[in-house]
């Protein structure tokens, strides 16, 4: 969805976006990031602090109150006031029934041309979790997580059978000509790729619409869209338009795929150590 | 290239390849997999282990002299026998020059229907290495690897610019109608994911040619390409023919993208250590 200057604003639609994803079969729904907000990080300015805001909070309770009307579990973004001076950048889980059962802080935090978000969010101190949900096992990453095979590893190794990214991407006006389909396209593939080494699905949330000035604003590409175990794009959304992808992912589909692929048996653990170096030097 | 069931015909035809490309400006040059032979791994035949041969041995003799002659690095591949019961699918770097700087032993081995490599390779006890050649700092890895972001991830960390995957990965013919399509696609991405995950060149040299009884065989699927640090495919061979790519592969474009998308500034050493568990339970 497209966002506003109005967080009520955003929450009511996000509100009867969720109602309408339920109302088309879906048991769990994901939200884009920071979605009651426009994407705030285009500019270092303190005052935006005053958009964050406790979990629990106005955001989970609204969620945790649709979820027990609606029984969907739902994967939401907030930004997280957790103390004065300690921000993050935070994804909540809540349950079909309401009961919030945790949050994932963002762990890899960007700081590129207008996306500071390192000004912003505190690093993530949870680590990678997943979360039993009654319909599947889930990992909530966000947006920049994207970008590291070693999230979505760690989210499946703890049992994920979905990885869900609300994210907040898009283009710079000044770039889309040249770089554009590259950028879209790399993101696509990344995300992608996950679904292929791990055998799960994967379901990225992106926010569509143009935000901040002409020329110095930001273009989000939409383009969410839902993998399958094998990295098929199996749903997908446009680039420019809101929409609501209902996608049904089968179980069934994993353990088919980790039996016909078995890459997850054949990891050398004995040799990974050196992942957790910066550099190998 | 396609083999056939003579080793010396093989090499003999790899040669006249890789004086095609070093004709061409190559500087550095990749074989496929294995290619002294058909992809004797489609059996379990004890006998079979005769093809193997000691590194030094003929084939990086042979690759030495070549390299020395033509002034180009070799990344070779050679059925490695290392003692009377420890064999290694093993692949060769050859600086221009015709220096042995080392050899990698491929780390992930696969066992399926017709990939039966268990029963032929001992995993490798290397680890995931890059070496310093002449025109650039290069990591070998083998075929299967190439769906572990681990091992990627090790030999860029090392410091390598370009990843190279020598290949025979191919179709089973009572798959190939309804697999076919998305298994070449998902090879494919996963390798691009690197390129870009890593920020580095990826070139992916694989097998043409079927091989064995019919409906029994493989179908191996060519589509060699190179990656940029981007993703984007630079250049891509054919499904079915013989083909030699020369492609540039420009270090500046390395820097470039790692300066635009710093995907390694942010990665989170604190919080990797899980990576080395086989399942997080």
């Amino acid at each position: 969805m497209a966002c506003s200057a109005d967080p009520n604003e955003n929450l009511a639609k996000a509100e009867w976006r969720i109602r309408e994803a339920a109302g088309r079969g879906a048991q769990i729904v994901c939200v884009q990031e920071l979605f009651r907000s426009q994407y705030f990080c285009r500019e270092e300015n303190a005052d935006l602090f005053d958009l964050a805001e406790p979990v629990p909070g106005p955001t989970s309770d609204c969620f945790s109150r649709l979820s027990r009307e609606l029984d969907v579990a739902i994967i939401g973004s907030v930004f997280e006031r957790r103390a004065a001076g300690v921000y993050h950048n935070t994804a909540l889980v809540i349950d079909a029934g309401g009961e919030l059962l945790g949050t994932y802080r963002k762990m890899h935090i960007p700081d590129d041309p207008l996306y500071y978000e390192k000004f912003y969010f505190t690093p993530g101190d949870l680590g990678f979790l997943s979360f039993e949900t009654r319909y599947a096992r889930v990992a909530p990453l966000v947006c920049w997580d994207q970008w590291y095979p070693e999230a979505a590893r760690l989210a499946a190794l703890g049992g994920a059978q979905v990885l869900f990214y609300p994210t907040a991407i898009g283009w710079h006006p000044s770039e889309k000509a040249q770089h554009g389909a590259a950028q879209r396209d790399a993101w696509r593939t990344i995300q992608r790729s996950h679904a292929i080494a791990n055998g799960l699905y994967v379901a990225a949330v992106n926010r569509v619409g143009y935000e901040g000035p002409p020329q110095h604003g930001l273009e989000f590409w939409g383009s969410s869209f839902v993998a399958d175990p094998f990295g098929q794009v199996v749903a997908e959304a446009s680039v420019g338009g809101e929409e609501t992808l209902v996608v049904e992912c089968d179980p069934r589909r994993i353990e088919e795929t980790r039996r016909n692929w078995p890459f997850l048996r054949d990891r050398r653990i004995d040799a990974y150590g050196g992942i957790v170096k910066r550099v190998i030097d």
